[in-house]
């Protein structure tokens, strides 16, 4: 089996290069499953829904491949400072990533259980919104990654605010179809809780973002951005 | 100085044991952190709650010493196949700990936000329950994680699902307070959230104790009962 020997000739260098395609590989499991489960809940799309929750085993699965990838470069290949930095933060964003495959499931499940609630047009596009900002920070949190771009990863850290502000408003609207009719409260509480997994997928980009940001600068970002505050107090 | 000697002079049994004794103190910390939280929010005690806060930091901080002393071990000690999966282990159990923590401080946030209003008793006696199930849950993972024990391990996966039935007749008494009084939905929704942290808190103990048992094992857990499965359906 040629494919077995090329495999196992790989070099060292070709399994860094393996491990960063398995993370860009369940990053982009991640945002479709994402955006699949905002959609499902937006078009009441039971079927997409089922086909989101039956996909989240594949993510699953290429986190145990990268958690293993991980430890096997550990093992074999002994890697120094910065190399061994990388396959560690590799570990920690899979972790995220997975969650986030988590939070798609659960969002997806949610949306088969909402049938009949009239959303205004409104709250469906703030729904929308916050579904379509949370996928952009996954996905510059993952190009920041990539390129260790330190700039990309204080911009993902900054406006997780916006992810934040909109979950407020879309809960405040919620309360008010829960207080307007007492029927709505089952529905709207799904609803609450899938604005909340939205929330969460922002704040696990924000997480990957500051592994990023250490592997871009050999700092972590709160003890950079502790430096600046002290500084600009002193001046 | 003869501490700073003393410490560079360790042995590699030596760190093992102390990248254990740090598990072991940082699940001190959240189990107090929980148990706070569960105590802020039943007896509306802010000040508790504000402490319990507070005390998130600290917890935040051994995550990261666990991180850089799993990271250094690795560099510098380049374990074989038994000790590299205790380290990679600990890492793991340290972001669950951590996750566990956030949860904690959650739940005690909110909790300042409940004001005025009247739980029964019952709902109340719910609520603690919950709170020493989901406890119990996080101390037996650690025991199992600590003694690599598969039955604890076991026990704490299969026990999940009754933190999940409290947090579902939790809910159920949630809405009924909703339904019967609009003007109880700001507050309840924030126990509801309280809830949902510790069933989550009942997860991340799920996920400790898959790592305990795939120390003691060599095996997943879900491999493992997936063979079981297989077996009893052949014979």
């Amino acid at each position: 089996m040629p494919q077995t020997s090329e495999h196992t000739v790989k070099s060292y260098e070709d399994e860094l290069t393996e491990l960063a395609r398995s993370i860009s590989e369940m990053g982009g499991l991640v945002e479709k499953a994402i955006s699949n489960a905002t959609d499902a809940l937006i078009r009441s799309d039971h079927e997409l829904a089922r086909a989101t929750v039956a996909a989240d085993k594949k993510v699953d699965a290429v986190q145990r491949q990268i958690d293993e990838m991980a430890v096997s470069i550990i093992a074999r290949r002994q890697p120094m400072a910065a190399d061994l930095r990388l396959v560690i933060a590799s570990i920690h964003v899979a972790n995220d990533l997975e969650r986030i495959g988590d939070m798609a499931k659960s969002t997806a499940r949610r949306s088969t259980q909402i049938e009949g609630l009239a959303m205004s047009s409104q709250f469906k596009n703030g729904l929308r919104h916050m579904g379509e900002l949370a996928l952009r920070q996954v996905k510059n949190a993952l190009d920041a990654f990539a390129a260790r771009d330190k700039d990309v990863a204080i911009d993902v850290v900054e406006r997780d605010t916006e992810v934040d502000a909109l979950y407020v408003s879309l809960f405040r609207e919620l309360l008010t179809y829960m207080m307007e009719d007492p029927r709505n409260i089952t529905m709207c509480t799904h609803l609450l809780f899938c604005g909340k997994n939205l929330e969460r997928v922002g704040d696990h980009s924000t997480n990957i973002a500051e592994q990023a940001y250490f592997l871009a600068t050999g700092n972590t970002m709160t003890a950079d951005i502790d430096d600046l505050k002290r500084k600009q107090i002193k001046s």
